[in-house]
């Protein structure tokens, strides 16, 4: 898989110096070339995979705790690089999370690799778990920072939960991203998906009206 | 499980006249008895169904035309009933419906049997057509008329299409009740997102500032 190649391996958990970052991309490249061939996830032994790089298996222990970190940075490598926040605003950072968001949805798609490592990583509770410490909680948590950010800036309203409103931006992004996989992903959505929903739904006409609840 | 006992079948592929309801809901009673047993969807054959309900063949090919649609009604039954609209304004329209998806989410949580049936409904792609045809798109089509009755009657924006308006309000809802199992659900949930989408993110004091894209 070119991505794999293309790009060093980001793993939090792998302890190589520099010059053995040439072992750790072979490591991580014979999983993707087993998960090509077809097999399991579950079958993916820490033995099978030293074999298919041709090391020791203390090389590939040396380097992540188990099956699981490896895995996560396997994905890793294969997902769109980290957001680059340009900073300038909330709005300007949430789009550009937003977008990382849309880009990896677009890549699972086109990838049959990527889309069956999801599929089979949420059937693993080791691996999901591992794959939601180190990729999901931190995104989650960044992503709650910018909103607390935009909440003191006065770029965001003090009144409503943050968890809330992290939810409101990424569960549309979500729901056409993970959940309906046939959904529309165009250019630009990211854009009108964050100005919508901190303008809200109410026509501009009538922004000061209150709902009948509150 | 009382659920399936306490309501009528709704299964709008059933052809049974009212006195046939009982062998409806024997039938349906015989799947979830099966389920309950553990017995795996994709073992679940209409000769076994037709056995543990006492009944023919004939009789459950004459009410549904095969496995996945009687499964729906299943499912169906299961689920909580469709919401009351109160049509005392569009906004109160969406609450009912987003109170019904977080009411689905928390029966989903307290029962093994609902949250057994979805995950392996959703590995079966027949069946989750078969559900999706008759449960989820009939919902979308209800919730985006009500969106369009809301921009005809000026209760929303008229500028932003309804299908993302749509998703905007579904999406945080699926994320907390389907993609997030330990999410909070509390009372009050679905009035305060509805509230929140429809008013937007930014201070209150400053509604009408337009965001730098636009």
């Amino acid at each position: 898989m070119s991505l794999a190649e293309s790009r060093p391996v980001r793993g939090g958990s792998a302890k190589g110096r520099p010059r053995s970052e040439a072992v750790e991309r072979a490591i991580v490249e014979a999983v993707v070339k087993l998960l090509e061939e077809g097999v399991p996830l579950s079958e993916l032994s820490i033995e099978r995979i030293a074999r298919t790089a041709g090391v020791g298996k203390a090389t590939i222990y040396r380097r992540w705790r188990g099956k699981e970190e490896l895995f996560v940075d396997v994905v890793r490598a294969a997902e769109p690089p980290d957001a680059d926040l340009p900073g300038t605003s909330m709005r300007d950072d949430l789009v550009a999370l937003m977008e990382q968001l849309r880009r990896r949805g677009l890549m699972t798609r086109s990838s049959v690799l990527l889309h069956d490592v999801y599929a089979q990583m949420k059937s693993s509770p080791k691996i999901w778990a591992a794959y939601h410490a180190t990729v999901v909680e931190p995104r989650r948590r960044l992503q709650v920072e910018i909103l607390r950010r935009g909440q003191r800036n006065g770029e965001l309203r003090a009144d409503v939960d943050v968890e809330l409103m992290n939810d409101l931006l990424v569960g549309p992004m979500l729901l056409r991203t993970v959940m309906r996989p046939d959904a529309d992903l165009p250019e630009g959505l990211s854009e009108l998906l964050v100005d919508t929903v901190l303008d809200g739904l109410r026509p501009v006409s009538s922004p000061s009206v209150s709902s009948p609840s509150s």
